[in-house]
């Protein structure tokens, strides 16, 4: 063990923050991280967008399925695949044309998310606590509306940030081997997805249970076990097709494909 | 400044290693970090597949691109987008179906590439050193054969990892304030990229110019400047638009379209 390896393995996801500001020194100390990161031929074809303003949240709110952390926290940022500061300059420098293309989308949607890893880690250090939303990717389209980006950025991830005022127990994961496969893929048996799944399970019955409003909801809907929380409850194949639609529309529109 | 904060700052990719193997007690510390991760809804939608073989790693050397590290490393992580586990579950439990569909492959990309950072860190922070090597994504559907991967698993991004055997300085950063916007994007001058990219510009020329075999292609092709080398030799529109092609029949393959 050693101080980085504690870091990683303590975090949480923190929805509930203190009222307090953060400074700006520990903020720039933060983006600097993101820096530091592997980006793809050294593009950085990514940028982070910092949101303080009460106005910028509340145009995003609705975006963000109304969750309360983006107002309570001071700060949300949102890391984009971004290759229009490369194109400007490679126009500019007079070299041939590339990046308006899906692998370009891809590079640096990986270059975005690796900078935003290293930032939450980085935050984390720091004492701040942070909970990644994926509402960013799924309302890609709006949330690039209200940050105003042009043509070849696309917002990929974000999380809300500031001091936790929660101090939640850590979410179940997976063992470590249904993670990891040597050599080839190896798949899975029935007996060993209910073994492997056994825990977040448990976990996650008793978290729905638990919420009288939402158990309410499994009754109506005669949801009996975890897996069907997750495709009847919170992540319906009719929501993640429309999602798809609107993503791969937007990174048309955003001149990627 | 913290010890967290030293580790993020202090990386550099490794491409030459000693020929020293990684102890497996140290391969899984690092391979633990990857599952402390955020991933969307706790659904660790990404699995990891360690290459140690030397036969393995020869049936990817093609689809690495002949890369010397590939071989050199002990071992090599390649970093995959999952819902086969997730689905294959769901179908046991009865539950109704997902994730067969653009939004879910795009969630379990970044799911797998939030994991890869945590795992690099937690590497460099064991003594290790490690190089991302991007094409994993270039070649997925080649690796992915390798790999014995089934439907719903995609390679997205892999590195190389070892004992360092050489101490490289580290690459230029565009300026903080350039990857960085408060509240909304603001657009790049002509004159603020010649400005953000000067230290890129002066590093990768002598990068280039230095190597008599690079520096003869230069002159051959009449490049003058970084963004010519970027597009005209490093990353073409040509090669971009295959692998592009290549990647979306890939992603169709493996039912995430």
């Amino acid at each position: 063990m050693n101080s980085v390896l504690e870091q990683v393995y303590a975090h949480r996801s923190i929805r509930k923050y203190q009222d307090r500001d953060i400074e700006q020194d520990v903020l720039e100390k933060i983006l600097e991280a993101s820096t530091f990161a592997s980006t793809s031929g050294n593009m950085q074809a990514y940028s982070i967008i910092v949101t303080r303003s009460k106005e910028q949240k509340k145009k995003m709110l609705k975006a963000h399925f109304n969750q309360p952390m983006l107002m309570d926290a001071p700060v949300f940022l949102t890391f984009c695949a971004d290759f229009n500061r490369m194109r400007k300059w490679i126009k500019h420098k007079e070299a041939a044309n590339n990046f308006d293309n899906f692998m370009s989308f891809m590079i640096a949607t990986i270059d975005a998310t690796l900078a935003s890893q290293n930032a939450a880690l980085a935050a984390e250090s720091l004492g701040l606590g942070l909970c990644y939303m994926g509402t960013t990717l799924a309302s890609a389209d709006k949330i690039g509306e209200v940050l105003k980006l042009p043509k070849n950025v696309v917002p990929i991830v974000g999380f809300s940030l500031g001091y936790a005022d929660e101090r939640p127990e850590m979410r179940s994961r997976l063992p470590l081997n249904s993670i990891v496969h040597y050599e080839t893929y190896s798949n899975y048996t029935d007996n060993e997805l209910d073994e492997i799944y056994s825990d977040k399970e448990r976990e996650g019955l008793k978290r729905y249970r638990s919420d009288t409003e939402l158990n309410k909801k499994l009754n109506k809907l005669g949801i009996e076990n975890l897996a069907q929380i997750y495709t009847q409850l919170k992540y319906t194949e009719e929501s993640h097709i429309k999602y798809s639609e609107d993503l791969l529309s937007y990174i048309k529109e955003q001149c990627f494909i």
